[in-house]
């Protein structure tokens, strides 16, 4: 076990998990497990960076997390499963690399002056905004870990935390090893408006949404906009169905709807069910897996808890190594 | 004992102390003890801020500082004489903070621009320099201290710790009670070249001096540079061993001094003997104590960590109040 190499990643608890995240990232989590010794990381707080003044549904979203990992198939037994604040490692290690980090290499991450400009209603100029690459850094590092499984919007913050590991064996001696992306090359997801799927846009179709509730987002989904009557020509290439059939379907149902939609054979709604008769099988066992965990909420909270504790026995080790490298 | 009001202060770790400390701060430590719950730490991650590169004498410095601190009179009954770094809840309340204080506070402390430019051959540019504001901030809210002593030039920091304090507590309700300055105005004291007194400029009388070593250095430090014969008339306005006997002497040795100095009636070596006749019995006792603690470095170092235990007791009662509060 212990002679596996380590994957670490993370999302904020922001909010319920939806299909595109599936795509994006859990399902390519999920097949991780079987090679990897896994530290999965429920991150509230980097959700403080930007939410610190919004704080009052943080923990139950922290649990609604839980369920919908655990109902994707990442396995307790198997993977670490835990929150970041039941680490204090994560803290202190942030801490003492904080002192090594020179301000421009945080100032030029591509992303920092982007969510600036583009998050509205938040104010980011904070000390910890400008800090969050340090802190997702120390969860990396605090468990040596190997890979990173991320999307490719996340390649520039883990190139920053390969300097930093850099950095730090520069002074202080090899203690780390840089940290590798695993890169997920899914694209994103549309949502029901055509947009990328977001929760902003309230257009998500969500893990936790019931069958009959995905069926009526994506029953009333846009189509191709040119495509006005049921017997115009649609075009699958600018059908943000065609999107999610290419997440989801067969291949052959794909070459179906690719000749079928282009000559007016079968309508929107045909080709709408022709996915969920794809995406139902995928949801179902998800959904039960997910109502099953639901009704032992004390059970997920103990499976956080034993996975707090073994993540904090190999953080622990790695903050000794730490702390006599630096000689503190 | 827990109604009693709480002090916290401490010193960054980076050689050992001299005379200058004693009459600026540790006697005013000393005296808070018999009034206030004190909570005195080394703060060794403070240290990194500009001293990262440099570790290597650092656990060295804790403990010589440690053995100053015990020598000077602070009590490890009394007090509660700690080393930052064993009292992870810092590193904790440092990242909470750090979420909500504003870059711009942080950029316009006075010292944080000063320092980058006084202090030579080290690179400040870091993260955790500018961090550094933050981090005191922690240090005093995780014992929601009422009173910090501090000299006059730090009173800046404090106000910014004050200004922390209320943010969070408008913020996620009222946690903290905002620290107050207990202000030590005792002014610099000149070292042996006239210049204050520091490390840096190798003019410092050290508490670890031995008696000899102290005689010495008082003996061949500068005086009025006007006088130049025994014959001269002098000036104890402009003369640093003056400044000391301010600090140490009688106010009837202070009256000979003046008198006698300006009219050629004393030469300096009989006044530096009236001021060792002043410091040495504030010396001896004191060198006294520090060589019998030194001689036993393990009772020192559990004296640290009942501190740090007992510091540990206090701020994570505070720290689980903080989450509470964030709701995290």
């Amino acid at each position: 076990m212990s002679t596996q190499e380590r994957v670490l990643s993370g999302f904020r608890p922001s909010g319920p998990l939806h299909i595109g995240h599936l795509v994006g990232a859990l399902q390519n989590w999920v097949s991780l497990q079987d090679q990897y010794r896994c530290f999965y990381a429920i991150c509230d707080w980097h959700a403080l960076t930007s939410e610190y003044a919004h704080t009052e549904p943080l923990r139950h979203y922290v649990l609604q997390m839980a369920l919908d990992w655990m109902a994707v198939g990442l396995d307790p037994e198997r993977s670490t499963l835990f929150v970041q604040s039941s680490v204090k490692e994560h803290a202190e290690l942030h801490l003492l690399l904080s002192m090594i980090v020179p301000l421009g290499w945080l100032e030029r991450v591509p992303t920092y002056k982007e969510q600036q400009l583009q998050v509205k209603g938040r104010d980011l100029t904070n000390y910890g905004f400008l800090g969050y690459p340090v802190l997702q850094t120390a969860d990396i590092l605090a468990y040596k870990a190997r890979w990173v499984p991320v999307g490719e919007d996340q390649i520039s913050h883990l190139e920053l935390s390969r300097e930093i590991a850099r950095r730090f064996n520069s002074i202080y001696g090899e203690v780390f090893p840089e940290p590798q992306p695993k890169i997920t090359r899914v694209p994103r997801l549309p949502g029901t408006d055509g947009r990328k799927m977001s929760k902003s846009y309230n257009n998500a179709v969500y893990l936790s949404d019931p069958e009959g509730e995905v069926r009526k987002k994506i029953l009333t989904m846009v189509t191709d906009p040119a495509r006005i009557r049921r017997s115009d020509p649609g075009n699958p290439d600018v059908c943000p169905v065609y999107t999610l059939h290419k997440a989801f379907s067969s291949q052959s149902t794909l070459d179906t709807v690719n000749l079928e939609c282009r000559r007016a054979g079968i309508g929107c709604i045909d080709c709408k069910n022709f996915l969920l008769d794809h995406l139902d099988p995928v949801l179902a066992p998800l959904r039960e897996r997910r109502e099953a965990f639901a009704r032992s909420p004390d059970r997920v909270k103990q499976i956080l808890e034993a996975g707090a504790d073994r993540a904090r026995e190999v953080a622990s080790a790695t903050l000794a190594e730490v702390r006599n490298a630096i000689r503190i």
